[in-house]
């Protein structure tokens, strides 16, 4: 089975970042590349889609809210159609990019307040959907597995590949723990590879209430932010091929 | 014979305008749109995209430095390659607009410093040229006639289109008279109309010498940040028709 | 009786303004200067600054939320700390400034939706008050009578200055008719100069439901970013000489 | 014999850091603390402020270019008045968070391409100096020995202390080795240590003519941006402590 392992990347500005992408580029099969808004700037978008395009990591947008002093975490009160016009102006300038570059955008994964805000409403998620099938009907939507997200994306006829969050505590209803509880960030190396195999396996997770979930997920998410995730890329790669799976980006997951 | 009238549009930001676009755009044939860095935001792009596309106006991407404070006025240091990064940056952005709006970018028209930079540097501006031709290889380079833009652009096989600036006096050499000079600017109606008149009809226009050049242009340029703007830019599309000839946009003055 | 007028000023960024605010200074007596982060910028604020001092016009900091696309009008989910940390920078920018020009900040008005927040959280601010009290205890707030601020700026011992809007119907209950309700907005010269002079001589305005209630007020605003704003500035400053009051700045009205 | 260690500080912005600030500070006596334009930010600034504070750690302006992403590095052409007013927002600013907290600044330092364009410059430097001295006529000057910026400041009536850099080589003519020849930068512990003991104990510097020359100099700078910044500051105050020497604030130096 082909599976798919993707992290946000090129998240940082200037001088600055937020963690080694260079390392992590190497365990990973998608990158999503911060588009110049939350983080990212046309030197690093420049630099990660050509890391990702010699290795033939599959590139994805990741555009987030302006807001590069809140990492795009913060709430704000823009528009539905603010929205539309944010998503646009980052896919565009990244595919201007990848194409300046010999290749193209093939995924779309949305960062924090504005994948949160997009994933609450409906009638928002469907506008975005249709307005980024309109520019490229192909792209592969990211998302978690019965969200707002995948139906909106379904709707507008634009593919999707769902996530598995290899190191967040799953809760019996397939939603994740809220980090605010105790066990929702799994950081044990043991556990982690455990997990990755019974998903790889048997495509479950054994839930926070030790309960077992079915997991419907082409691809494991890693979080770039978080110490270590270089390491935890790594061992999870490491378990795939262990296992017999082979790492692939999301468009030969989709057509496996 | 069809000639191109084009200005530079959009180049507000938030609330703040340079001057009335929604007038401005019915005295034009093509739209220089600015991109977001010295000027112009996602929502102000979307609607000159949109206004431009009811209208028959080409979409053009005006590319700037990343200075919104000085407007893409002042010098910077930034290296060739940051340079190339931030025009397909800006005209990804734009082209992914375009798309979302069923329409796309029919010509390319660099903002002040960065295009004299880039007209100071054959170089530079080769450079330039062949990393749009990647994005798109039938963009329209907007450019003077005999300057370095021109030949990087038709070395990286892009076309051009030439331009004549209505209100800025010539010297025989066929070069601009420096602002600094008296007589650069022309303000006067009447004068407007003959030198209008005289290049539509001859091909030329009579320089500060009193000597008479022939003027190589497709486009008129009408510079939008002049207090009047709207107004020249009414008296030469009225003299353009009443002296036989069509305003189109650059596509269509190429390809007559 | 002395009576100050007030607008927000310096409201631009770059070459962009909202207003003319070299004609409207001349008929105000206390500037709200923007502080850089919804508007301004170094060059704005030192001209704004010395037009003042020039003047005798009273230096206010207008601090507002960073977001400069949004003109400080968008919410956003800033915590109480960076809130009082906005404020702080750009009160201490701005006193920079004054300083550098051998002149002081008199007061205090906020922005927008900065204004907005704060005045419906009353723990928010008393502590944008406190920290204010901490960097200058004389600095006079600006706000409307009976509102959170007024009351939070007094328990911090700060002296306040209470608004009358002049183009604004009020309500019975002493608050201002909504802007999406008709009637709203008073653009009428003829009504506009009769409220003054009803608040200057009986210090009352006529309600929307056509009675007669109290204003407590020092200060008159006018709304730079309206049209016909350096107008209506002038027409009240003729009805305030007219009618034998003196036109003066926020601390001679305290003092009186 | 009093000696002051300085570091650039807070050089991060919003989620991003250059380096260990927290760890960094418990090396220093004076913190040079960015001030939101090539880095920092109102939070991030108060946060180091209140650091400064709490340790008795002397309290630093280090103004930029407003260039992020260019990390106030790369040259602009702004004018003389321009480069003014951005030294004054940005001195005002962090005079207005330190005084929010209790305290005041009490030294300067400038970062990068705005200090070289200063240090070219007389006329510039001591109109930056001129203005600075209006704001604040007892701050301490950051500059080397024999350059434009201390002659200025003492033009200007300023107080100025002179930098030794550790980890810089010397020409004999008393100029750093430019980074661009080989030698320029010293690394070895070992060599580091006995620099710091040659300058405590002799005042002087073996140049990489291998000659010995005096230093004028009451502080040491660390660059914060360089690996193992931590340790070399960790490394000096050692040398510092075991030398019989006393690690101060540039204000206790200057008055000893």
């Amino acid at each position: 089975m082909k599976i798919d392992v993707n992290s946000d990347m090129g998240e940082g500005f200037g001088i600055w970042q937020v963690c080694d992408d260079a390392a992590l580029i190497d365990h990973v099969s998608s990158a999503n590349i911060a588009c110049g808004f939350h983080a990212g700037d046309p030197a690093i978008m420049t630099r990660m889609v050509r890391m990702a395009h010699e290795r033939g990591v599959g590139i994805g947008a990741h555009p987030g809210f302006p807001d590069r002093q809140g990492f795009g975490r913060r709430e704000h009160s823009y528009s539905a159609e603010e929205i539309c016009q944010q998503v646009v102006y980052q896919f565009g300038a990244l595919q201007g990019i990848a194409n300046a570059e010999g290749t193209r955008i093939a995924h779309l994964s949305f960062h924090a307040a504005m994948g949160n805000q997009i994933n609450r409403d409906p009638q928002l998620a469907l506008q975005v959907m249709q307005v980024v099938a309109r520019i490229d009907p192909q792209v592969i939507v990211f998302c978690m597995a019965e969200t707002i997200i995948e139906s909106a994306a379904r709707e507008a006829g634009l593919p999707t590949l769902t996530l598995f969050l290899v190191d967040r505590a799953y809760q019996q209803d397939g939603r994740l723990v809220p980090r605010s509880q105790p066990g929702a960030v799994i950081t044990e190396e043991a556990q982690v590879r455990a997990r990755v195999r019974q998903f790889l396996d048997k495509g479950t997770v054994t839930t926070i209430e030790d309960t077992e979930i079915t997991v419907r997920a082409g691809s494991i998410l890693i979080h770039s932010d978080t110490p270590g995730s270089v390491e935890l890329a790594g061992l999870v790669c490491s378990e795939i091929r262990a296992s017999g799976h082979i790492l692939a980006p999301a468009a030969e997951v989709l057509s496996q």
